[in-house]
């Protein structure tokens, strides 16, 4: 059901420096850095084999990845895995009594459909699945 | 310099349940189970993609997934990232300024050789750095 990592999300307060780390003194390249107001955060995202590292500078602290980084500080913030089909994820979990916190998918970049598991249902790891969109959806969504 | 991710390591306090959740509801297969004492954890490895859910049950509290679960709860633990030479990437780490945990590599798993670099050099992220074995190095760890 899980295809792969699609990416890691790293909550980060400078992102200039983060960057700094994982491009020039790891080597990963840069596949875009872009504001993305609907998630209230600027996002630099890097390419590591299949999947990608999502830094996130929240635009403010009243932003679910600024009250993290108010909580908890820089690091880890959440796990996205790539589905082939997201009703039927979220369907074995709500089967399995699992806590979502998106009952019906919403609309991700790119067209594509995403939606979070509550951290409770996944082991403490704030989890997203997102399912890629079909050819018309990512041509409608440019 | 980073190839993929190796594993993302989670800190689990009920390894049977966490199992259920990444093997039964959200269908990975299980890649293997096993106590790894100088770890300190019980390890359940999943496949998904290219890369591994590793679930850590700490074997006691005075371990550092122990001290981890204690003062966090369960959640993300480390991001580990499969490298191709591990003394140039801990050089470029060091010349960076960056604080590792381990200055020189040590062994890991299946004859693999493994450096931790500390959070604060990493965007609060506990990252490891994994070299394959080679196939010598496999052989003599069997």
């Amino acid at each position: 059901m899980l295809d792969k990592i699609d990416h890691l999300g790293i909550a980060v307060d400078d992102l200039d420096s983060a960057l700094a780390v994982y491009s020039t003194t790891l080597g990963l390249s840069v596949k875009r850095r872009e504001v993305v107001e609907e998630q209230g955060v600027e996002l630099a995202a890097l390419i590591v084999g299949e999947t990608l590292i999502e830094l996130l500078r929240p635009l403010s602290e009243d932003t679910p990845v600024g009250r993290f980084l108010s909580k908890r500080g820089p690091g880890l913030h959440h796990v996205a895995y790539r589905v082939d089909d997201i009703e039927a994820a979220l369907a074995a979990l709500r089967e399995a009594g699992a806590r979502l916190i998106d009952e019906i998918p919403r609309r991700g970049m790119g067209g594509s459909r995403i939606a979070f598991v509550h951290p409770s249902a996944t082991t403490g790891v704030l989890t997203e699945l997102v399912e890629p969109p079909t050819a018309a959806d990512a041509a409608a969504a440019e």
